[in-house]
């Protein structure tokens, strides 16, 4: 029997860039929750996915934009995407959409999932399992402190 | 009257990539051409040619193979891919569809079209106005030579 898996609505996506880390796309239920899940996408996956949030511009379409032309002439509806799963660090997302009256599925990375949605204005579903709670930097600090006053005692 | 753009068949697209001038796909009519047009292009944009041509790889699905995914699915049939002008350093493409019976065409970036082209296994045809002669390694150095000997008189 397959567990029930709780899927979880995104309510807010911010993007946040970092020399180190590289390029991250949050996800949380709203801009309050304690709980996120954190993408690290390619650069021209943020910039579609700043793109569709109003914060990059390109004169050019952007490969996204490209298919979804192609897409709107024909009878599809986009209904939801969802990140589903990570497996060996890797995050897996799919992309539901209906023709004709029958439901399809594909699979996708997250970043093209996320984008598509947003343009598309349908929601991005993850799994709860895949929520990590929001680290502050009050917490960063405090752990920082902690590490430098622990005594190790050897054996 | 507009006038007749020759377009040319291209039978040779290869890579190069360049620490100062970034990543370049070059198009010819053929391996042995002495005119070629050179595209520079974003790193996602490069990967996914690469990957058409055998040259890269990637676990997860690229962008435009998330879409054909989705377009495989409906009743489309991929003709062919044009690039046909340059305006202000930007190349523009299109991208030639046909659902029932009826001809579409859709605004690409050349970069883009290329990797549709190449995973479809269609034409890609170039207005032949933007293709440049070939410059060789030895007209380069013959070049540097003469301006290291050339002799300015003032006037």
């Amino acid at each position: 029997m397959k567990a029930e898996r709780r899927m979880v609505t995104i309510g807010e996506i911010s993007l946040r860039s970092d020399y180190t880390l590289g390029h991250g796309v949050l996800l949380s239920e709203h801009a309050e929750s304690e709980r996120q899940l954190t993408l690290y996408v390619g650069a021209g996956e943020f910039v579609a996915i700043a793109k569709e949030k109003g914060l990059a511009e390109s004169k050019r379409p952007l490969t996204h934009e490209t298919y979804l032309g192609i897409l709107e002439k024909l009878d599809i509806d986009f209904l939801r995407v969802e990140i589903f799963a990570m497996r060996e660090n890797t995050y897996y997302a799919k992309i539901v959409f209906r023709r004709l009256g029958e439901e399809h599925m594909i699979d996708s990375r997250p970043s093209d999932a996320i984008a598509l949605a947003l343009n598309r204005k349908i929601p991005v579903l993850v799994n709860e399992d895949l929520l990590r709670p929001v680290v502050s930097e009050a917490d960063v600090k405090e752990y920082q402190t902690f590490i430098k006053q622990a005594q190790f005692k050897p054996e």
